[in-house]
């Protein structure tokens, strides 16, 4: 895959569904790009792929760096799979240096750097200092199949504002209107501090001073679906748009 | 890309918006696949691609291979583009013969035949003789930006019952609900005769006796977007679920 194109591993849609107990193994996910997002097995976690590493980043506020199996290892080693995930191989087109006072303002300015791409995926990633980052993780599945919307229901919500204010890289996808039900609509960003220590899925955002937005269009989308997956094969997949903006809006 | 692996270039919801001006040059186009379906510049009439060659059926009734430039031409010959166009290397996973009273059993047998592939792409191939069969062709924009809707309400309709009965070849797609507004969500497919004089759009069809009925699931997608494109980039896209089927059902 060039530079920028997108590979997304199953739709949205079957996680509100709760489709999570299989999935695409991370060194399967990891040979379609560098920077990425997604969840793990049961829901277990955010995940943000920043430079080839993979992170956990669970609701008990751990942070983890996946350890994954080298190509020499069984292929029964392999437990870490993603039910969902979106990677690239990203190269920013374009880059710039702003203060962003919420989420809204990234999303104008992402729009005024890439007039010519309303219509499509976009990639972006921010880098720097946050007077205050809002992240959310997901808990898990308590059951097989429990859907996103129940599992987010039990979700833990943390508000990072400190002194010295929080250094951290955000990486996300802007995907357009048409693809709700297969990406998520509109911005999708996860976070992770530089550290390591703390991250999420982003809900809210205030910089401390410029911050580094680097952004790519995408015109090229590679949409893999699971086979051989009862639970995917069976699942209803009706989509709710009002679900998936509740839950990862 | 591997057998049976779909190539879409453009959503359906841009056609429904009437971005038609520009496209995908047919000879890319055909380095995805052998067999599929489409439109041409303005919407021009129906495409339908077999074993590597593309026809045009307008709505005079006229049917055409298309002459692609070769290789070595310049690329300034190359006017024949499309769209919006869906195209695979196919090869049959499951190949059965079957009477089909309407394209209700169509979608009942191929449902029937790949029990595992529910909620994925399916394209299939029929071939053999048939009693009626139902087609339609749209006749152009007839201004720039002109939508399906408006250019599907001058079309033409052909019901082909003849003796001897009708020997020709329906291919197409089956796309996953979810799909909408990108794809034709449900089953959307062209006909041509064997004797390459007829075809279009597939309304309705019976067959005379058995059909030979070919398919195969699609786990992969590749969607292409319009790139420098202003029309594109312009355009609303907001979908109208009703419409595409209005149109394209």
């Amino acid at each position: 895959m060039a530079p920028n194109e997108i590979y997304q591993y199953s739709i949205v849609t079957a996680l509100l569904d709760g489709v999570a107990e299989n999935g695409l193994p991370l060194t399967d996910l990891l040979k379609h790009g560098d920077h990425g997002l997604g969840t793990f097995r049961h829901l277990e976690g955010e995940m943000i792929v920043l430079d080839g590493i993979v992170y956990q980043m669970r609701s008990d506020g751990s942070v983890t760096a996946v350890d994954l199996p080298s190509a020499s290892a069984s292929k029964q080693t392999e437990t870490a799979v993603a039910p969902f995930a979106m990677i690239t191989h990203f190269q920013p087109a374009q880059s710039t240096q702003a203060v962003l006072s919420d989420k809204a303002d990234l999303h104008s300015l992402v729009a005024f750097l890439l007039p010519e791409a309303h219509n499509v995926y976009l990639s972006f990633r921010i880098h720097g200092r946050f007077r205050s980052i809002t992240v959310r993780t997901v808990g898990g599945q308590t059951k097989p199949h429990e859907g996103l919307t129940e599992v987010g229901a039990h979700q833990t919500s943390n508000t990072f504002e400190e002194d010295p204010p929080i250094e951290g890289t955000i990486f996300g996808f802007r995907s357009p209107a048409y693809m709700q039900n297969v990406s998520v609509a509109g911005d999708h960003l996860h976070f992770i501090s530089a550290d390591r220590r703390k991250g999420g899925h982003l809900l809210a955002l205030v910089s401390d001073g410029e911050v580094t937005v680097e952004v790519a269009p995408a015109y090229k989308f590679h949409l893999e679906l699971p086979a051989h997956d009862d639970e995917f094969n069976d699942a209803q997949l009706q989509g709710d748009s009002e679900a998936i903006a509740a839950v990862e809006g």
